[in-house]
């Protein structure tokens, strides 16, 4: 009998007293709002909060990221805010509904802190970006995330780089105030976004060998280092197929298909995840950003020799009226000509664009090829010559 | 010293006056609005139009395609047009500004038909799609073009499916009259969009080698079967990774990548053309529809076992506000599980999912890699399971 160990259970007493702790569904017992104390690998029995316990023949660990906090006092305050979980969402609603937000801080520059304050500023909240980076999605090159930085501006968002976060206490013009390496800011509401890590607690009391990316090591089949224990989703590896190392990547799309593997070879029938290429994205305003595959500092690191192109063009061809912007990075080895990286950011049909390039990612390509790759022309989603090729083309100059 | 023979000279005499025939730019002498006569292959010669005649070392072949017409009585007649060269759109252009056009006919239901029927459309015009088939887009999956075709007629576009054309005479109500299997149909301008065909005039009375499709047959690096003599574009035939055949796809970007590879090697510089996997794309009104890789039929042919399945769903995640229809069908063989073709139409990021299978197809994919790749996952650009891996998945069942 699978037990499938969830974020929903760490939200023990979190959700709304409406919701039973234990029912069935689909001829499936579940157990939410009850955290699980121990589990005995030897006698194969998983014991819960409130002295419930249950045995296992085969036991699946979904215990996803802990949000990390800056650390600083006055972090736990009221107003001050994580998003995690689908709890701390409700929470945030429930506050702007019941409070006069009139300014937001939110500490971080990544997907999250990006994304929420998009959603603070179109409620019509002065939002301010505290950020110990220069750039907004450090990931991208400088020259990219600056693009994006323009549109965070036009759209009024304030951002406050290379800043450290030192203390927050009550306010004197709005509800709470930040205390920054720079001096002090007030505001009615503050989000910590400062990223995640692996929740490996569990894992580590139950002896399972945990990867240099500090998750849950696992193997094709996500069979952790004990036979019948399996993980899936942010709290394990995944097998990166252009760096061919063990990564971290927590998102949720690859979890849902490590999710799927884990549970078909429970199942009994045979499945592997092929791996993941590093891709991902999220929309600002009315950009969108995408990137997949290596850095050039990754790259770097996995002792590729990196060499890196970046050009700006248009997302559609150059007949077609209202042009829209498209910045892209291609990174390549030197040796090889093999394609490592790509990323990109514009107002229009990014994403796709770096969803091919996965694909080229994923099956090895080299520039040579992406230079000339077979493309759906047509003018209103791109030139004759795509910015793909264009870059491709550019970086292969470079070689 | 390389000529290129173009469309451009085809036009002879139909560019306005102040356009030279002759004149030299960045170095090279350009002919334009000239007929060439004859290639003299022997002497190394080309003969144009007004007794002038060059030598060469080189020759490039660029003489695209010619538009078919129905071959019915009138179809001369004025207010009757192709679109095929930029003096056509230009004609095209001049008669609407200079006639009050009430209603167009078009004849044709492909690419330009479509096209300019949404031109027609937008521009107040009454327009009626007379179609030998049943359904416009004849290469995507009827289950595809149903759903353009609705779009189609949600903006007052009038299709008459399964209907001969028989002669086009003076009319009553409206200037023009066509006269079809199913009656007759009044017009003031009416556009034959009946298809192109390779214009491999030139090529056969210097006796290169025309292929099975058609067009001329050329290598990898776009010669011909004489030594000093290139082709590149409409005109000539591409390899098809899929099929591996040599097709004619008359395709502007492939024209693009082949004339520079026709160049470099000409110029010695050694390069070859990688092939092309058949991508092609259009938007009418606000849908697009995008396709590569074979159609059920083209893989029979091919010799392939193939199988195919049609999901329909979201390009964004079920949560965000205003969902946006796509329809997506996968050809895959049966006996290797390795995907054939792709094929999608929908309101929204339909082209960049094509590409991402033109690259899939490109490499070779199986259905297997395709139902787990590594896509960029966030919920404004697609649901943690894109509509790629849901119709990967239906297919394999289907194996």
């Amino acid at each position: 009998m699978p037990y499938y160990i969830g974020d929903v259970i760490k939200d023990a007493g979190r959700l709304t007293a409406r919701t039973p702790e234990k029912f069935r569904e689909g001829g499936i017992e579940v157990i939410i709002n009850t955290a699980v104390e121990e589990v005995d690998t030897d006698r194969q029995t998983v014991r819960l909060a409130g002295g419930l316990s249950r045995p296992y023949d085969f036991l699946a660990l979904g215990t996803g990221t802990e949000a990390l906090t800056p650390g600083i006092p006055g972090e736990d305050r009221p107003g001050v805010f994580l998003l995690k979980k689908l709890t701390d969402a409700l929470a945030i609603k429930s506050y702007l509904a019941e409070t006069r937000c009139r300014r937001a801080l939110v500490i971080g520059a990544g997907f999250i802190g990006l994304e929420v304050s998009e959603a603070f500023v179109e409620r019509g909240i002065e939002t301010e970006m505290i950020h110990r980076g220069n750039l907004p999605a450090s990931r991208w090159d400088p020259e990219l995330s600056a693009a994006l930085l323009e549109e965070m501006k036009r759209r009024g968002l304030i951002f406050t780089p290379a800043t450290e976060v030192v203390s927050i206490e009550e306010g004197t013009s709005f509800r709470l105030r930040l205390n920054t390496g720079h001096g002090p800011r007030e505001a009615d509401i503050i989000l910590l976004a400062v990223g995640v890590r692996p929740d490996v607690r569990l894992a580590r009391t139950m002896g399972l060998t945990i990867g240099t990316s500090g998750a849950i090591a696992v193997n094709f089949s996500q069979r952790t280092s004990r036979e019948n224990i399996y993980a899936a989703g942010d709290c394990c590896e995944s097998f990166h197929r252009v760096s061919r190392r063990w990564v971290n990547i927590p998102l949720g799309d690859i979890a849902n298909k490590q999710g799927r593997v884990a549970g078909s070879n429970i199942g009994g029938k045979a499945m592997t995840f092929p791996g993941v290429v590093g891709s991902q994205s999220f929309r600002i305003f009315s950009w969108e950003a995408a990137a997949a595959g290596l850095t050039e500092q990754e790259a770097a690191a996995a002792g590729f020799h990196p060499v890196a192109a970046v050009v700006w063009g248009n997302a559609t061809a150059g007949v077609m009226p209202g042009p829209k912007r498209i910045g892209m990075k291609l990174v390549a080895d030197r040796s090889t000509g093999r394609l490592l990286g790509a990323q990109a950011v514009g107002e229009q049909r990014v994403v796709g664009r770096i969803n091919t390039l996965a694909a080229a990612l994923w099956a090895g390509l080299g520039l040579d090829e992406i230079a000339y790759l077979d493309l759906a022309y047509a003018p209103p989603f791109s030139g004759s010559w795509d910015i793909i090729h264009l870059t491709a083309q550019s970086l292969m100059r470079k070689l």
